[in-house]
């Protein structure tokens, strides 16, 4: 009956529904007309994310009946992590995080031929905090992640999607122009996937609610509106 | 492969996964477990939701291919209006209301016999602000719902729980256990319903992670994990 929007990503996925998070101000947005569906990951990088796409949207999703209208996709955060420092069992090196995302992309078109897949690129790093807070083992203080790598696959992500013809948000570039971005929480994300799916034809305008709104309906006749 | 949960109600459903929700908040608890499926009618009584629960519910959360796990129904606030005020349109009367929950209820149960239901009565009404923000039109300045009124359906809505064999939520009598419950966010909804899942032995311990944990991947062979 409503069309489905799946979230296929890492950590900013999983936490999408978290306090103040995009995932929530989706499927708040679309609260009469879309369900969301949350299929996020966290630690996970392309190669792994590549292994389980079938398992966990494909077959997942479909927990879902009908195909769904639109998947987003957002991995690339953790395959920046730098090789020898201490998240490196999470890199993934640039060639074949792009030929992940491909594989992806095209596990997905091959799946469902209409669904729009938009691809979101991995977020900014704020290096200052990423040294502050060293992540699981510290390797001589040095970075795990830096804003400069992530950025490097954040282009590589925003290339595989003009090669593939696919929309892309890419967060690393316009979150860092927002004064503040570093303790946002990611509402850029929620603009830009509604702004998307708007350029997707599956805008709040273009996806009927379900049943009547209570203000569409005759008050004489209330009933009424439930004739099919 | 995922179970999910179906919300259904009215506005404090649809309302779920705004600003601190309850649905959020559910959403974000069962984030790599279960899926939280929004159905939620602003305005509704439950005359209008017993005749759409099929269409609503069990055709259309059937946009999920597997029977829910578990379903909360939340009506009420609506049926307790009062006659003859300014939301007389959506009163309906304390033993339809009975009857109503008791038709939805039975729907529920013919269509996945070993669905967890989960009746969920009325919130409070704060009196007070409901006289200063009249609602729709002031009749004379008569408030159109009152404690009193959403107190006795909520009543009743235990009564037919109790009936049914169903858990169900006082949120009517838990909310006002809470000092400034007036502007609370229904924080306590979302405990209440993460509590009666618990009980029905879908808490978070019993539902496992559709796919490996990073904490719980061998760093020494990560995709070692994924084998099926």
């Amino acid at each position: 009956m409503r069309p489905s929007i799946v979230l296929f990503g890492d950590s900013i996925t999983e936490e999408a529904f978290g306090e103040g998070g995009w995932g929530a101000h989706l499927a708040n947005h679309y609260s009469r007309s879309a369900d969301v569906v949350l299929r996020g990951y966290s630690g996970y990088n392309t190669r792994w994310a590549a292994m389980v796409a079938a398992r966990a949207v494909v077959a997942g999703a479909a927990g879902v009946a009908a195909p769904p209208a639109a998947v987003t996709v957002c991995f690339g955060a953790n395959d920046a992590s730098l090789p020898g420092r201490a998240s490196a069992l999470q890199h993934v090196p640039l060639p074949e995080y792009r030929d992940n995302l491909r594989a992806i992309c095209a596990l997905l078109a091959a799946a469902w031929p209409s669904v729009v897949v938009i691809l979101i690129t991995p977020p900014p790093v704020h290096d200052a905090a990423r040294v502050r807070y060293q992540y699981g083992g510290d390797c001589a203080g040095l970075p795990e992640r830096t804003n400069e790598s992530a950025g490097a696959y954040a282009r590589a992500c925003v290339e595989v999607a003009a090669e593939c013809g696919l929309r892309v948000i890419d967060i690393w570039s316009k979150m860092q122009r927002f004064p503040g971005w570093e303790s946002s929480f990611l509402r850029v994300v929620f603009e830009e996937v509604v702004f998307a799916l708007k350029d997707a034809s599956l805008g709040l305008e273009a996806l009927p609610a379900d049943l009547p709104l209570f203000c569409d309906m005759d008050p004489n006749n209330p009933v009424k509106s439930f004739d099919e």
